[in-house]
């Protein structure tokens, strides 16, 4: 029998109702046998409520106050589901970040977990005791205060506590049935993955994806905690039990890539639609000019992601398209607008209306040829690309947002992901 | 320059807009020099929802996970004071019970404060930062499981807190600006009292003045501390702060009989509406039937108040009548059905229409009399008396619910409460 972490989010307990059908989830997994921890986030929505009374109470606020107030949001899941879970025969305790401990550093609002002590926790679910642990949050040993991981940071509460635990599996229950080859909404052909690798996953995660947290990937790679993502919504009844046996049969599996068997040359096509592009015309050709316009943007801390600098036509002048998140584009503008005459550019425009489409495969690393197909592809449809970006695993595209739809198709056909 | 604690209610710190409200009441104290704890409830409602949630998930419910979810409401408020508090100048932080800690034992739910260690507050005390404390929580030792103290415990919390760190004064502020010599909302000429001796305000507690929890007195009375009831809804600024000198101005203070110079031979008069009677037909009148009727009330938890048994007429049977809350009459009325063969009796007759009025003051010890006009002056207004207890500062009589009003106005005349 396994050793399972079970990490339901905060829309799979967001009322009492469903954390009754979490509850069904777990007792099938007691009943089989297997030791389990749980780790909730708050129902959906009491967190978003929380903040809105910090922010009412001040918009600049001690963030360990912050943390005070909204840690409290999972430590009432916790104990419903305990409650749930003893009213339905499963012998069950809450344990609040604190009292595992859970020790963090001191960044509040956005701290990472240090250690956790799985001792006193591994005692009683020896003796058959469910764990309710309270996802996003730890403790800070030096001052004990109250910590939160920042938004999402239940994924990597579970993950860090399978690690702390020496768990088999860490299964994250979310409102969707696995990681699928793309968005089924934009290519109703999208298949499942029955596995993805870490790596493949986190830049998935960093793309955009919502599924898993990125820090969560990043701390189940290094630590190689095989981690699992599937549907808390499937009838508790109707799913078999967790056994390494039967592990694949549904969700999908992030794993080492050694794991993955029929390693396809891609694995997925993502895409972020929050991106904006940046041109700044005529700027001047010279040693020197790519740090005068991204140093102040860094200070900003204003990310930039893509950069393309076109050839100078005349020997002295060229144009500069970089992108940065839609979110930070006002910002981004204030900082150009305030060094115009220190980096001597003519204008600058920039267009929200922009995505970025990426083809991610860890296969790619021992397949040439991968981004030469893509571009000619694109080509082919009339797609014209705006800036290009790859990693060792990752091709990404920046494209006018009107052929999103169609850029991803087409990239989930040519490299053989449709289903049939 | 004084230590004091100043305990807000739910409705104080109902939504943030108030929770500034208190922040600008502690402001003044700590602009005066004064040291300051702060105790908070839940915002009004938060803890109501908790618990139904709680109930939603099981009506049987482990305690400990009951006070794990309802502890959050507290911690919540203390988290928004601390930072409403900071954003007006202030240096404040919020402390949950388990942080001081204050100590209970294992009642979860209901449990009871065994010691606060005031250390590490009054260090911060002394540095000028405000303490924002949980009211109404703490952690039971051994298992190191949050305890709450059961309805009300923050006026507890409060008192205990004052005597932890010796302060000079706990003040409680609530929705009314005192303790009145009668309800304000029957005799329009009620007095606010200015002192009341602890004896006498545990009888009004007791009694179902909602003011003060009656345990918070309790504490007050055995530890001698001085503690004030006033209002929260009184403008910050239209207050002065809080000193020896002006402690007597607003507000009700509870404190020490030898304290109150000119006191009164009746300090108040209450009344109880949660009363109901139960009158047991026909029971035998033998040794041990009083035994045989009370035995299995007390079983049940049913707590009965006033008893009064009539003469027998034949020498074999009499009539028995005693009241018991109203809320546990159904029970009370279940338990006698099952013992009806055991205890003998021939019918019983219940109703819920019935008040308990009554007159307290520390003064009728050394003065005869009292209760003799009491009964004269109902009499004399046609109310008949169904039962009578007293204690050595006070006399109770059961009544009519009619003459409710009428009762209390006459014996607010009678022994001069009336404002001029």
């Amino acid at each position: 029998m396994a050793l399972i972490v079970m990490k339901f989010g905060g829309t799979s307990v967001a009322n009492v109702e469903r954390i009754k059908n979490v509850a069904r989830h777990v007792k099938r997994e007691v009943d089989a046998g297997n030791r389990v921890a749980v780790v909730v986030s708050a129902m959906s929505g009491a967190t978003n409520q929380l903040v809105s009374w910090v922010r009412e109470a001040s918009l600049l606020h001690d963030a360990r106050e912050y943390d005070a107030v909204v840690a409290s949001g999972e430590q009432v899941t916790a104990g419903i589901l305990a409650i749930c879970l003893q009213s339905i025969g499963v012998s069950a305790r809450s344990w609040q970040g604190w009292q595992i401990p859970i020790l963090t550093d001191n960044a509040h609002g956005a701290a990472r977990i240090k250690d956790i002590d799985g001792r006193k926790l591994l005692a009683r679910l020896n003796d058959g005791e469910v764990a309710v642990v309270t996802g996003f949050q730890g403790i800070e040993p030096e001052r004990q205060r109250l910590a939160t991981l920042g938004r999402g940071g239940s994924d990597t509460s579970a993950v860090a506590l399978a690690i702390a635990l020496k768990a088999d599996l860490c299964d994250i229950y979310t409102d969707v049935d696995g990681i699928y080859t793309t968005d089924p909404r934009i290519v109703p052909k999208a298949r499942r993955l029955s596995k993805i690798s870490y790596e493949e996953m986190l830049e998935m995660a960093s793309l955009g994806s919502k599924v898993l947290q990125t820090r969560s990937v990043e701390l189940a790679m290094v630590y190689k905690m095989r981690t699992r993502v599937l549907s808390s919504f499937t009838a508790p009844d109707a799913m078999q039990a967790t056994s390494p046996e039967t592990w694949g049969e549904i969700g999908t599996i992030v794993c080492s890539e050694d794991e993955i068997v029929e390693q396809q040359v891609v694995s997925g096509i993502a895409y972020a639609k929050d991106e904006a592009k940046v041109t700044l015309l005529k700027i001047e050709d010279k040693p020197g000019v790519a740090a005068s316009v991204f140093g102040p943007l860094a200070e900003a801390n204003v990310n930039v992601d893509m950069i393309v600098q076109n050839l100078s036509s005349d020997g002295k002048h060229t144009d500069m398209t970089f992108t940065v998140q839609e979110a930070e584009l006002p910002r981004a503008l204030e900082v150009l607008k305030g060094v115009q005459k220190e980096i001597g550019y003519f204008d600058v425009k920039s267009s929200a209306d922009v995505v970025k489409v990426s083809v991610i495969g860890v296969g790619m690393r021992s397949h040439a040829g991968v981004a030469a197909m893509m571009f000619k592809a694109l080509a082919a449809k009339g797609i014209n690309i705006l800036a290009i970006t790859t990693s060792e695993i990752k091709i990404s595209v920046l494209i006018d947002a009107n052929y999103s739809e169609l850029a991803v198709r087409t990239l989930h056909s040519l490299y053989g992901l449709d289903k049939e």
